[in-house]
């Protein structure tokens, strides 16, 4: 008989840490990383653990840490973060950090002996208002003290600043690195924030890894041109190769991709930019994903064959930058069993499938045995105050979490 | 043996012009309407007049119109504009007022007896600042007092206002219409201002008219996804509806237009326009030309037919505006056969053409017959410091347009 964790508790954390940020205006949760709300949320979940005798401490780059039981062995994490995006939801990082909370409550309260300490991290700054994901990189060792005094959020103010005003010096987020010999493997929860598991009608998702992602900035550059004196054959129009290459995005896919594939035309700038004038340059980002490297390598292969055939056809100069390309970062395959095994035994339904976005999970993918847990999101709908998981779904993923980690370390 | 302008005299004054309201920073012409030095070019042009023995005035809309000859039968109108675009060229407009005075010069010397009189006229406020042509439509009775009061530029100064730092009241460009029955006709010679005459090696562009014009704003209404966690089958990319859009455009033109039709689309707004994000919103330009109104209106019906089954397709909502929709102006078949028969005689090349841009001529169509004769561009480039013609085109234009009228008034 597995264990069951405690739905009314839950409802009563997530909903608790939703007051703390709120603006009633628009009714999104503003608590980024560093500011005095988020600080807020990480005071508040201390509370939560001392209220239950488990002691817990902020380590140098603002992660929150709990730990329970047989202090020698390796620590199985049970990590999510509790910073959101401007104008966020109440779920988005908050469900994993409260679910391993429960996870917590839910052994002592049937005093179940533990081989491996259980630690819950409620990371730091995930949602990149600096660039990163602080807490995650600190965790993991991939901080450099140079990035630390250079990164600033969009409004040009300097994380060690932002830092400093939470009372954290920027230089001992490097000392919160652990060693990944005294680590058993790292779980975490989190809603999908797509619209694959309410489409699929599954209840989990067992997630294969962190999709790899490039993104692109292209320019083609032809002529502006007096849209009425300029005849259709004798035009060099930058926007007609923007869309001649959107065009074929579908059947690059087909041809190199797979469906975990993603390829993204997200922000367009032409120059002029005037109703009656033919676009003489146009600037446009393309994002790639897929859960494959190699397939990673074949789309951008193929995007660039495609883009300077159109670049030829239409008269046009063509220059790409690649901002960022990162790989595919996979969970483990022992992991990804074992959740399966577990949601099989609780009978809920599921999906193996990738993720799409970024999380905590990624940067503890490389050091130790990882793995993360999907729950439907409703619409689809994330980073939103409309952002909502059901919570009969929600009360699934806890049970997932709470019984593949007790079946690790007990 | 056909009658010859003075090639010397013509390239000083459009010198002469070139250096009033020069900016050496970027080597534009900055004489926009109803500025100082705008004004200056018309006091400029009356002292051209003056110093020929020539009398000139300017009206209430700002136009300087100097007549010549014959003081009671109907004139033969030579017209062209003196304002300029903001970093525009030396030759847009001016080539016409100058080739007219060229032919009073021309008369007079050869003391050429006149059946009809000629009048030459510089219009005011072609370009645009304030949204119109005002001279041509106040010559040609297209003025309304509601416009006058309420007509703005684009920094939001009014229109009123600038006429009366130039001493001109606004009341009185009404009172600048021409009766069409004192008229014999109107004959403008234009910089081509697009690379078609360059590209066919022709001399001169006998104008068939001013292409009708329609103006849509458009937009797609799908949902903003994360650009990662969003499975392409389950977006609604807006983006993409634009592209599909802008790929059918050349099918539609080869299905319901002619050789003579320009569809663009210069400007694109996504929203929210961020690279990580599948657009949820586009925002378009769609600007349609044809010299017939029928193909214009089998083109509009194809848009709106294309439009709306890729809405469906992508599951987009979609609508549009028409901002504005001008018939086509034709020049009069008789002035087309008249310059037609003139350059033969000539002995230039040509080819008959529609114009993609406005001018004066097109209010004039609507009250007498009228004439245009292009002038071929260099690369095609208007509007800008480049603009260029070579002199020996400017040349054979003005003598087409001095034997041209010289046979319609003598």
């Amino acid at each position: 008989m597995p264990y069951q964790i405690n739905l009314e508790r839950v409802q009563n954390d997530i909903y608790s840490l939703g007051r703390i940020g709120y603006n009633k205006e628009d009714r999104g949760i503003y608590r980024q990383g560093f500011t005095n709300e988020d600080m807020q949320g990480r005071h508040w979940l201390q509370d939560q653990f001392s209220s239950i005798g488990v002691d817990s401490y902020m380590d140098g780059a603002g992660n929150v840490i709990a730990r329970y039981g047989a202090p020698n062995e390796k620590a199985l994490v049970i990590g999510s973060h509790l910073d959101s995006v401007p104008c966020g939801g109440i779920f988005d990082g908050v469900l994993g950090v409260i679910a391993g909370l429960e996870c917590i409550r839910v052994i002592k309260e049937n005093n179940i002996a533990l081989k491996h300490p259980i630690e819950v991290i409620a990371t730091s700054e995930e949602e990149g208002r600096f660039g990163g994901m602080l807490g995650a990189q600190a965790l993991t060792g991939n901080l450099t003290l140079d990035w630390l005094e250079k990164a600033k959020d969009p409004n040009g103010e300097l994380l060690r600043d932002a830092m400093a005003s939470c009372q954290l010096f920027y230089h001992q987020a490097l000392e919160a690195t652990k060693d990944p010999a005294t680590l058993l493997g790292f779980l975490e929860l989190h809603i999908e924030q797509g619209p694959v598991l309410e489409k699929e009608k599954k209840q989990i998702g067992v997630v294969e890894g962190i999709s790899g992602v490039f993104k692109w900035l292209i320019k083609f550059i032809g002529k502006a041109d007096h849209a009425g004196t300029a005849p259709m054959d004798l035009r060099s129009d930058a926007f007609m190769g923007v869309a001649d290459f959107a065009h074929e995005i579908s059947r690059i896919i087909d041809e190199d991709g797979t469906d975990k594939t993603r390829l993204t035309i997200g922000r367009v700038d032409l120059k002029p930019g005037y109703a009656h004038t033919v676009p003489g340059n146009a600037e446009f980002t393309l994002v790639g994903r897929d859960m494959s490297e190699d397939v990673m390598h074949a789309l951008a292969d193929s995007c660039r064959k495609v883009l300077s055939s159109i670049a030829r056809k239409h008269g046009l100069m063509f220059e790409y930058d690649q901002m960022s390309w990162l790989g595919p970062k996979p969970c483990s395959n022992d992991m990804q069993d074992h959740l399966e095994k577990i949601t099989k035994e609780l009978g809920y339904s599921y999906i193996k499938m990738p993720s799409g976005a970024g999380h905590d999970a990624q940067f503890f993918s490389e050091i130790t045995p990882t793995g993360l847990i999907f729950i439907p999101s409703v619409g689809g709908v994330s980073h939103a105050p409309d952002e909502w998981s059901h919570w009969h779904d929600v009360e699934k993923g806890c049970n997932v979490l709470l019984n593949a980690a007790l079946e690790l370390i007990t």
